[in-house]
């Protein structure tokens, strides 16, 4: 709320005008690129600056975005659902900036500290990796360490019992699954800690591009899981990074 | 097809008219009730007699069907979705017909040879029992021994494990779940029979009253899965029948 | 993964022979009360007992379960979704229980330390009480101390800004809503910790019993959110409660 | 009902027989393409000529309309959805239409006053812009002044809150969203005035191509909010316009 | 923006301390009941006081706030979706509180100057009154003149023509209708003014409460419309009282 | 048209002003009840009278609605999905209602000629008996010879095929059935005349209360089908009835 | 029934062994192309020739089964979705085969007597016209006389009205209709013959590709109406095809 | 459950430390190809080879997992959904796989016995043979002998009836069905054996991509009808083949 107690403080000395100060209100932080306007102190007020979603952006609009956020801060910087035209739109104008094919992400790994605590990403089946990926790679940018374990579908349920130490180790799990999403209740089941489920849009016929394995994780009857969009890996790595930091020394 | 084959003989020998025959190759096994016809030839073409689905009929129409089957035929019989008042319409008039208040099911339990095979019936919770329940007395009334398993959900999967030896010794299984149904491909990762899946509409909000276990289930990553209606303990219980008598000596 | 090594170690020791040490792999864990088994290691392995799911069940079945869990255990109970039967049943058998008639819920609040960190729970309006109240119970009984902020649905959104030191001094918020759950996107917009949404089913013709706010959360366009089930609001305050706890001297 | 009334007059006069009377009360008004009746007195009768929607048509037929109604009328026309083949059948057989790339609306601006009132269409994203503009186009041929507010969901509301004069100022306000929709709650809970929701298609999984913003609308805890179609930024444009005259003087 | 405007000139002035400033910015509007805080000043900000709805609250939540809503404020006061409960304990204690059965609304219509301009309320059938005297009586209390025009549905066209110049009157229409509802195309092709549509739950089978009359209108081949939630006679109302302010010296 | 050319015709003869005429057009078949508008001219231009839908509307209304229909005609009357209250409250002041309990039918057989042509009422089984009567009644008040087949489900064809000469017989067949619908499919397979198909709304679980046999029936292999509304028996009666008489001195 | 007696009089007469007769009563009919079975009885049967539905089948297979029914038989032959190729495909082989680009429909009009009565074909809209024309074809095929009446949508009812006396004249009317099909309701309203209602997929956002018609058409206000699948102009025309000839000596 | 037996004897043998036998309780019969996780003993345990689903996965990855498994192991091996590019990279490297066009299917028909029992395999029409196919092919990689029925929908039922013989002799059936699927209701009905039913894709409207023969088939009204999602011909192929052998000494 400083930002507010500032223009009062400012109003109050009579260092800006009741109608400047009516404008600060809002104002102050935005600026207008004439498509989007940015905001430059969400990563003081997040601790992340703005990811930038390229899907129904035009190429040019979604690298414009990065660009900028990358010359206007210092932290990382994330472009999801990127095809590979935005990248070489701007590969050239950020050195730093990496691409990720398998989950098409655009990552400027940049004001990171050593990986902290740990966030465990588990995809049931080989198609769920791209949707995994995005998880994992955004938990690293929010400044966790990340297990990948991949291939442990309930159809042959000793492949995830050879994981178990990893599972009790993590701080935070996200389960990736598409089909039936019973991954999620089977992990659920087993651990103490907070699960992110992501279902995915694999499958056919009644899965219904995910609606199934959503479904399945929001009437999961383990208890302990928090729900996310179809291939949203995104989303889920942003909350297991978030949850992740808690009471760690940053 | 025996029947076709009798009307022909008859034709050629000239005790059946054309006309006559016609209509014999419809009409000689039915016969009208007024609001229901009965086939009695039932039993024999599909080995268990007609069974009675007494929801949406009145109780007299219901007690009126199954005491006429009862009448007619030396097999057993079975009513299911009973509520108490047909029982006591039908009670007094067939000697040894039960009511099973769980799974509101009626059964006259005649004719039955030295039970056969075996037929687990496997419940994920307490809620799912009357369903469960039905499937077992189907089958039951199918011929077959029935193990009931019960309370054994894949929150806490260590309690599945304990009847590892049951699940291997069956010859058919039957997995009854609510919530998001992952039983079903848990069961069916471990075993290499045959599983039937029944859902159940135990649930609440997004469990849409039975549509996700049952999606859950036509998407399970494990192979060997049937799925019947939701809350069909019934047909779950007779497709298991039908299965656990094939190459047993009857 | 304890338990799996004590036996193993019992079996190295010959203290128990490969049969027995097949059979408790699962079975030592579990009792059998004839309608449910109650893993009363369950409290050890997830930090928290069973949790008494009552809709479904007969008032005995649920009232045996809780008395049971009870006299077991050392820690707290709660059974959600009871009506006041279940209560009638339970309170003369087990001192100290308390019924919660707002959120159906009947708590034993026993071995419980000083309450750590900070939940808040807030509601978009008077009918989401009752979900928020679960919540806040349940992550009460999870720990927690619990802030609950009612009445700030988006309509008035100056209603909201009233609370926002509340809001930046939680650890986790468990945001609950019907109508079109809105409130969602505008707190985890304001905040920096992990929102948990519990869409509810207040609401008439296209609310769908609380689809259109669940559907309206999983597109949240604020990060940070993970979603329950509608109506959800144990499985809500069990997750935040979980989160609550990371990183605090216990 | 002016011309209802003008074939009875000519009846009454004997200008015009029984017979031809009853053919005149609906076809006078209308011409044959072969393809498509013009009500050439629908500039009349509603204030604002045919619109052509162009999608399903193919371009040729498109294309002929627009050039009919061009050459017949001497108001504003519109084509909506129309690819650019439309518009290049068009550009050279009617002088002063325009194409707009982004919202793919052709344009005739012709006949129309100084802009009066004021309509405000607020984007709420980005990828929004498409169906907001082609909102603005249609309001401006109906005669209105329009403000575009871009960029401002509720994800970071203060930019919201930066707009609040242009928000107050506005006769009607249409909000075009995708995502959860969640901006046209908080914008009809801070003014007074009409507000016209427009769900957009973008966004993936849950979404649903628009559904999930369409509910979220319909079920809006603030008041003076219509709904139109998924991504009917015409439809809301044309009601906006049609509100923005009442009450003006024209 | 006057409010903002007044804390930040008090604040200016000293009047004010900062930290009671940011206190002031969102608290002084509102006041705690305990379950529902209620914001005085919303008659002013929205010309309209709240408006309570009592579905989903006890009715001695819903006869609080009225009462209260009542003494603190001079205009009119409506409750929707009320039953006679409520009405039995509001009566007593606010004088001229009014109970319609019909439409299950209590209203108390106090500080209304003459009725100005006009809204017709057009219902299909005799079984949309409910939902149409709903609006009505909210236009009613929004200060408009309304006209009611019944059983109009399009099964008889000429039923509706006979009302062709009520329909012209008009400044704003609701058209409520169940069945197909149609009705709303074929007013909205009629006349120039913006329709106010309104679904209702009367129907079977495929009419799916509601849903039915909802999609047919959004998809309606008339313009300007604008659709509100199935069985919303009160926010078709408060919209189209909104819409007939308009241009108006009230 | 006649109505039409009449007032053409007294409007050149001057017996009629051209405002009058204006009025004439529509209001002159109308009548109003206060709450409902009732087209005596209904029975001459649809030849039949107008039905009553029952629900929706009070005992009061609906007795009111057929009392002064069976007034001011001379066809038949007929009240559909009416209680027994509605019922009590007619038959008093009308000689000749009779009420069917099965279909909740009243009706008045009154200006009947003798029955002409046949129309076959088809019903799987005994659940869907109510829906097939309703279609019955209805047919025989368009003056059809009706004949009535039961308990003839697909899941024992045989019993179909003793009918088969009354399905050859009938000039329309009108099937109804609940589950999957089937019947449908097979009937309209074996016939060379027009098939009405109605789903009804027996079944349970993802039976939809009648949409699976719907879709079943609108997806069907057999061509010649057309499908009215879930246990919209009076729909099919009615159009059953209609193209019954086609080509027939009546 | 003609084929069995014939088999049965062939038994009787010793002419054919039972075990033959077995065999002949379903096999004599059917020939073996090896993908497909072609009853050249069915033109007997059902007074048409098979239908080939091309969709599904590559190219080869449609035109296979179309020149295979053409040479074997002496009445019309119908294909329906039928792409460029599979003419391409059939026309050297069949003299007097037409292709017809809007609809997609092969026809070979052989056999065919005068039209008789009246089928009329109203289209809503321009983009309706495809499945419109099915329709219409396949009436012809079926002995038809046809009426084409198009761009009558409600939004400019008075286009429908000029078209009056067309629609009176017809014996079965087809509407075809996208957005939200109120145009059935208003036909149904205004003629005393069977309409045949065939929604499109013509529209979007809350279309859903034809479901808002459908369900627009299965409520309708108006009796008299049987509907069909979306686009399936086909079995719309078919079925009034079928209607049209009842009566008619042909 | 011998490999547990295993570990633990050993652990008793004090072969195995106790760390060890943690580790190999789940990790011996996993080996890590990078991407996916092969268990050589799920031929053992499932008494077939791991299926390659190759949708969703790259052709390399695909045929890398084809080839593995082919090496490692000495049975057949199955990859469906696979296109021709997976096969062009796999046909080098082990001899003896090919390619069936019509269902995507890759087989190593390989340590297979004489086929034994029947499956019938049963397709309504030439657009369901792809799903049928892989069902055949799939039932045959399970030991069976399998006959396939072709072109036999309920249209034309006498078509079904010319292969009695061939339904009654095989020991399980599956029925591949589009449109409204009634095909397995009305063969469930004529035998005494298990039906497994597959709902496909083909169709239109409110075909919904198989929903509709889907849910008819859950809903059959005959008993013995277990069903697997939609188009998944090798779930039908797998359950079929396994239920073949029961009671087979193979």
């Amino acid at each position: 709320m400083k930002d507010y107690r500032k223009i009062l403080e400012a109003v109050r000395d009579q260092h800006l005008s009741v109608e400047d100060g009516l404008k600060h209100l809002g104002q102050l932080e935005t600026e207008d690129l004439g498509f989007a306007q940015i905001d430059h102190h969400r990563a003081l007020r997040k601790g992340f600056p703005e990811v930038v979603y390229c899907e129904g952006k035009t190429p040019e609009q979604s690298a414009d975005i990065l660009v900028r956020l990358s010359e206007s801060g210092e932290g990382p910087v994330l472009g999801t659902r990127a095809d590979e035209r935005v990248f070489d739109l701007v590969k050239g104008r950020v050195p730093g900036m990496e691409y990720d094919r398998l989950s098409r992400t655009i990552a400027l790994r940049r004001g990171l500290a050593v990986p902290i605590g740990e966030v465990a990403v588990i995809c049931a089946g080989t198609s769920d990796l791209p949707v995994g990926e995005e998880a994992a790679i955004t938990a690293e940018l929010m400044g966790a360490a990340v297990t990948r374990i991949t291939d442990v579908g309930v159809a042959g349920i000793h492949r995830l019992f050879a994981h178990l130490e990893e599972l009790y180790r993590a701080r935070v799990l996200v389960v990736v699954a598409g089909m039936e999403g019973a991954l999620v209740s089977v992990v659920a089941g087993l651990v103490n800690q907070p699960v992110i489920a992501v279902p995915t849009s694999v499958g056919y016929g009644t899965h219904f591009n995910g609606i199934t394995p959503l479904l399945s994780m929001l009437n999961s009857c383990s208890s302990g899981v928090g729900v996310v969009n179809i291939d949203n890996g995104f989303g889920a790595g942003y909350l297991a990074g978030m949850i992740n930091r808690m009471g760690m020394s940053e």
